[in-house]
């Protein structure tokens, strides 16, 4: 693996306490120099889906040897273990909660952290993030491998998985969460474009049951159904709609997005995560 | 042009999404090592004569080389260009839209960012500031010069100007934005002072009609007329000022502030954006 | 000392703002490539306390050579000095105005802020952490020492200090504020554990009247003592309280912490700063 010196960070730390910088002062300590990138640290407070969520979205972004430090830990300081996994290009830090559930695979190799001697001294039962995990990363930047931190595990706990069935003509999933804007990003991907108007979608995380290969969708003939049965038609940017009118479009990451004209389309069509949505094409 | 290898980041894309990580990843990935200095993710979404502004306020304290990476896109995905811009000791990179109305004069240069090679491959339609953007800016500061980029651009869009009326004796502005302290920033400036008391104005964009030499003004005879026919005095600093007294000052980009010490002069005065205010001298 | 070309960064001037960026393209400007670390610039706006106490909590975690820019400074433009101090392995920068209270003591040293030659030229009356404050870090940073700012300073000026009354089996101290999540930090500390049920206290400023050595306390037999007459006990970890059960717990600062379960310990007490709490033991 090519190496990289960057640790990219995501939290539910907040910026308005010392926590997160505390974590850059411990990480400088012992690696200085590095690249830090936030990735954000106002994930909900607890919120581990919406971390896992948005470490699959980072992660194809960021160069080969990239550590991502992901700490939302509501179990600190009870017997849930702390990890470090290699997989494919990037090496992963944090709890054993199923933050890593969508970026790790059979192929991904996992470690406890179990070495005392690459943790703080004393470590206390509060803030495993500046006493475990930071120091982690840090010395993964400087070398240590994988298996010096502690005993392979197997058993990653994971997430249960995002809604998304398959039926002919139709996938129904849910809305995941809303962005910045008021887009509402829903289960529905990943989605990759043929052309303008041709799509294909292999989905972004196990689904029972398989698809057989990828399924083809075209634009002009797929719509999406809410839940109270209103309907939305799949355009391709932002400007092609009215004020005040929804759409669905395919999102930066592939997902299929619920959005409006500089507007928000949460507030537009009061939708809130795990309402369900349908896909017919 | 001296080259320091450093990236000043201006969006509107907030800080709870990847979307900021995301751009440096890509950036990283590019350029590694570079020095990335967020300037505001906070912009109001859309809102480009703010974003405008603040790159006029900030550029002047960067080192020479730096390139401005500022992505406040409402119109993504349409027919609006991307640009790549030098001016003076500094490198712009954004979409076409105004955001560089106070930044680029007739001696500036710029090109179309149109070639694919310094773009993520098979950009989308909602996410610019990542596929065309942030590569721009990377491949810039690894030495790709404007040219490669595309055609040369020499009809920028220019946002309209904002309030600003010489008669005898006075100037008419427009309240401009309130930052956190809740001082209202004014389109009256760019003062500089020549010694406590007296201070010259040269307008700080192109205004009708042109002004003959830079006008000097006394802050003893100086006062501020609010539409409402309120006066404020022009006092030295924030101390000078009683509790819910609000005065004008010198703000520290040299344009007047309606200010209060140690308290909210917006809320104070129950002022907000575009409102007329009038220095009589 | 050993020299690290890091500056830590503390401020209440938000993230909305050009400010924070501004400065930080002064000190590439003067001192290019050093690692800046954001500890927080959403102190909330004038209030030197919270800066102060984050200040030290910081502190321990930061390499040897950290240079400490903390602008919190409702006085700027008046006579308040500003100041660098040496203390320990760290350097402090920024108004003299009570935010070095927890960080300096007897054997550190401080110096004005005075000679122009490391200040931008014409510093205004409203943003000396621009025109003075990250200059003066950014030459530090270059070797800079801090006699050559100017005049030795022996009389900084210092807040009052939290409560904290030691007792015979009680010390009465002061809710300081609360963090993110909800938890409530408290004046009383500084606690190092010795094991899991056992104790010692150390004041982490100085008190009155002063304790003769640490006090050793056992966890099972102290709680604390709301001023409403409620009691609290005392718990090794978050998940060891019920839902909506609040307890105290040793913070990662070493100061004792009322906290809850997933849950806003501040909410579900309406507690806030400056009430009074008593530890029995």
């Amino acid at each position: 693996m090519p190496f990289s010196p960057l640790i990219a960070l995501i939290t539910d730390f907040g910026e308005n306490d010392p926590f997160v910088g505390i974590m850059k002062g411990v990480i400088s300590k012992i690696s200085p120099g590095l690249e830090l990138i936030d990735i954000t640290h106002n994930i909900p407070p607890g919120d581990i889906q919406r971390a896992a969520i948005m470490l699959w979205q980072s992660k194809p972004y960021f160069p080969p040897g990239s550590i991502f430090l992901t700490v939302v830990d509501p179990g600190v300081g009870t017997s849930r273990r702390g990890l470090i996994a290699f997989s494919d290009d990037h090496i992963y830090v944090g709890p054993d909660n199923g933050l890593f559930t969508f970026v790790l695979d059979t192929s991904s190799e996992q470690w406890e952290l179990e070495n005392r001697e690459y943790q703080l001294p004393h470590p206390g039962t509060t803030f495993h993030g500046r006493d475990i995990f930071a120091p982690a990363a840090a010395y993964t930047a400087k070398g240590i491998f994988g298996s010096e931190f502690g005993p392979v595990i197997t058993d990653i706990l994971r997430l249960p998985k995002p809604h998304f069935r398959l039926s002919p003509h139709q996938i129904q999933g849910e809305i995941l969460y809303k962005d910045r804007f008021g887009n509402l990003l829903t289960s529905l991907g990943k989605f990759t474009s043929l052309d303008q108007m041709t799509f294909e979608i292999e989905p972004w995380f196990d689904v029972e049951p398989k698809l057989s290969g990828k399924i083809r969708i075209s634009r002009a003939q797929a719509s999406i159904l809410l839940a109270d049965g209103r309907i939305l038609s799949w355009v391709d940017t932002f400007a092609d709609l009215q004020d005040d009118e929804c759409g669905i479009l395919l999102g930066s990451s592939g997902l299929l997005e619920i959005s409006a004209n500089q507007n928000s389309a949460a507030d537009l069509l009061s939708l809130s995560s795990g309402e369900h949505i349908t896909l017919k094409f």
